[in-house]
């Protein structure tokens, strides 16, 4: 009868989530308490939760075979200082909608002017002003999992073109290019959106740098919604202030909170927003720990395992 | 041979684009001048234009046989004092995909708290209070013609919940349940949004009053980029001002532009935007004109025939 830790700052919600779902065999645990956790969860086959929180029970747990993460980052957990003597799952498949309602979100805001139009009334001015329009345009995802797959359906449902850039796969149906490798700068020219979803890997890092952001037209957003070391945080504010593109809407930073000194507050164009792109609803990821966990009991592969490695 | 008369604004971009079509045996005159469509335009049997001018060289077109509006309201064409002895065709078809953007765009800056996320910015503070999302949401859709079509699909695309009210028709499978005559008000209630695409007719005047405003949910959000004549204006700043509902887009209004002194300008939780909602897009129209011109020289029904008792 396998055990199940549940370690989340949701632990209640969690738990109840899971005992609906009646899955066979289960025996249950839940706590948002590392201490209790490292105790009476100590002989648990399975982890449910936060890396952040999971970190500090690592050595405490004897029994272990399977962590599925509630985030799609487990950075907490790929020190190489600590195991790797079990399958690690993450949260995938579950933040691609909300990530899209978050992109398309801002873009349409930007085409329609929405705070310039705010302004207007503010003035009481009759701006008719023709608004711009996504139909028609270049989106380019740098990264194309699960999320990049459905920003690209959204795409194509507002008649876009998708320039995908991966480091090999060629399988979402809805990328009408693929770059990879040294082909970045010919990814980003003539691109009227660019998107990173990248996750933090030492190949991500910072490739989102001068060089990319200046191939870039001058009407070129750019959107971060991946993780922030990813982006060259003083190249974009360069970009941005003498306006070689024509904004940005970050939701990561390398440092989060962002610090209260940071330059990005009051860089001009630039949006900010505060690593809320996509929460982890509880619903959503019992619904995907139900799965694995099926998958667990009949000796099948895992769902969204992590390559330590390759860090995600 | 047919003669056409371009009598619009932007006749010479029409002119470009009709020409380029090369439509057969077309004959083509045109101008932004009333006066001078009054002459040279005389014996031409088709019109395309603005109506709000063809209206004023009506009387003069001796030999007229079909109108094509570059607009989708045609008012000033239905006065009932004016010849009614040929076919006249509205712009439709081509404002769904724009008007879908206008809609969800708002929709989302509401849900995702765009405004709210930007004071935040201006403050230095870390602003990471959970969005809302489209996803699960009921959308209502007053009318459900071409562009209702187009909103019911994007709202698909967002796995949401479509309620049409409409007079007879049933015919978008993207809608999920359909209301008609004396069921507005169960169309209504649980709604989180309501969008009017309504034309200007007899029928929906002031169909939006305060009977259906205040059978509304308190979270639910109002979008008019149908007439401005749907609503009961003064029921909206009722229900806004005492928070009977959450907040309303307004794209049309009773007078437009907007008087000065209107209490629109200052109503809480208003956003305005400028009748700028669905730009008609010559390329489009060309497009839809060449369309049923093809139609015209063959023979066969034309497409957007506007019926003048029923003013759509």
């Amino acid at each position: 009868m396998p055990r199940l830790l549940i370690l989340s700052k949701q632990a209640d919600k969690y738990n109840k989530l899971i005992d609906e779902a009646k899955l066979p065999q289960l025996e249950l645990v839940s706590t948002s308490s590392v201490t209790e956790a490292g105790s009476t969860g100590a002989g648990c086959e399975i982890v449910f939760g936060e890396p952040s929180l999971i970190r500090k029970v690592l050595p405490a747990l004897t029994n272990l075979h399977w962590v599925q993460s509630t985030w799609a980052g487990v950075e907490p957990l790929l020190d190489p200082s600590l195991r790797r003597d079990y399958a690690l799952t993450n949260a995938r498949g579950v933040f691609g909608e909300l990530m899209s309602e978050y992109v398309f979100g801002y873009l349409l805001a930007h085409e329609r002017r929405i705070f310039e139009r705010y302004q207007a009334q503010q003035e009481r001015r009759w701006d008719n002003a023709v608004t711009g329009m996504l139909r028609g345009k270049t989106i380019g995802l740098l990264g194309v999992g699960s999320i990049g797959a459905h920003l690209a359906a959204t795409a194509k449902h507002f008649r876009m073109t998708v320039r995908g850039y991966t480091r090999a796969s060629e399988d979402c149906p809805d990328v009408d290019v693929y770059y990879h490798g040294d082909e970045l700068l010919e990814f980003a020219r003539g691109l009227d959106y660019l998107v990173s979803v990248l996750p933090n890997t030492s190949v991500t890092h910072h490739i989102v740098n001068a060089n990319l952001l200046n191939s870039l037209p001058s009407y070129a957003i750019f959107i971060n919604v991946g993780r922030g070391s990813a982006v060259d945080e003083t190249a974009l504010v360069e970009v941005l202030e003498t306006g070689k593109i024509a904004g940005a809407v970050l939701d990561v930073f390398e440092q989060e909170p962002l610090p209260q000194v940071h330059p990005f507050w009051t860089t001009p164009n630039l949006l900010l927003t505060f690593h809320t792109s996509a929460p982890s609803l509880p619903e959503d990821l019992a619904f995907l720990f139900a799965e694995n966990y099926l998958r667990f009991i009949n000796g099948e592969e895992l769902k969204y395992r992590v390559d330590f490695e390759r860090g995600y």
